[in-house]
């Protein structure tokens, strides 16, 4: 099971327009962080949850796809439910909740990893993850009090890139990684001819 | 310098409806392709050339954000020009023209590496890769005449992955990969803090 975190600071909680997700709070990365936590080629990782105050249940969502419109219109139903503490299903598998992050972390069962820049080398780590939920940023960061939230409840600090990359680039490397950490580290060449 | 070439068979080459992108032959796919060869946070690798019939240019291209509607709107004007053989500039650093595949190929200067789910594992070959033009299908494949064109030419087939993923996430894997080998293996953990 690999769970993921979008703390999308900017990004608005009443319905928008879907021909400007730019405009909504970078929407657009929103949508990006949900489609590559989720899709890969012709299907849906069922064994993955994405967070993004809103919960999209790898198992359980149906009518998926990876273009952005699409998942913005997912996201925009979500928000136009009134929302309350406990999850509630909005569309099959987007469950919506009045959470704050404090909450959301303390109610993971398993670890808690934070992709930073200053983190150690996800190529060290990817064999730890499994399990974990993974937490990014959006475009701008944490806050400073949600960083210091969060790393104090990480068991893990890992960076992906020498270069600063944008949160559905690094959910698509995390996946990468832990698919190859998962394959066991002797196997050499992979292939999907399997 | 980075080339990459999405081979998309089924997308429209008309103008097409920017909200219907996955309806005008999955140019959706294409928009997050060149959003995943050319961005980062913040900016655009400038090193990048991405080949989609037509060819954007990293160092030299404008106004480009990630989101696929500002792609696809930058892809929408380039199609709307009448083609000729050699290369037309739509807007800064967009670049149109009406070759076929085996020409495209045949003037790259560098070496030509074919992705590919029975190719060798990018992990040993990254280090050679910075300078070729990598070669995509999209999510259909290559037809089996491309298919066999492409291998003809093609100096390395390489496989990202042992799942079947995107063209987006392809590409996103091949950067991290060059990004790594860049920086040299014995170097341990990658840090932005630099």
């Amino acid at each position: 099971m690999r769970s993921f975190l979008l703390v999308a600071n900017q990004a608005v909680t009443r319905p928008f327009n879907l021909n400007g997700l730019p405009n909504a709070g970078r929407m657009d990365l929103a949508c990006r962080f949900l489609a590559q936590a989720l899709c890969v080629s012709h299907g849906i990782r069922e064994d993955v949850d994405a967070f993004l105050l809103l919960l999209v249940r790898g198992g359980e969502v149906r009518t998926l796809s990876p273009d952005e419109r699409n998942i913005g219109g997912i996201i925009n139903k979500a928000l136009s439910l009134s929302v309350l503490p406990a999850w509630r299903e909005s569309s099959p598998g987007v469950y919506v909740a009045a959470k704050d992050l404090a909450t959301l972390l303390d109610e993971h069962p398993g670890d808690i990893a934070y992709l930073v820049e200053d983190g150690e080398d996800i190529r060290e780590t990817a064999g730890k993850l499994e399990g974990c939920l993974v937490v990014l940023g959006d475009h701008r960061g944490l806050e400073e009090e949600q960083e210091q939230l969060v790393r104090r409840r990480a068991r893990y600090a890992v960076s992906v890139s020498p270069h600063a990359l944008q949160a559905d680039q690094c959910v698509t490397i995390v996946h990468y990684e832990l698919d190859r950490a998962a394959e066991g580290p002797s196997e050499g060449k992979m292939s999907l001819s399997r």
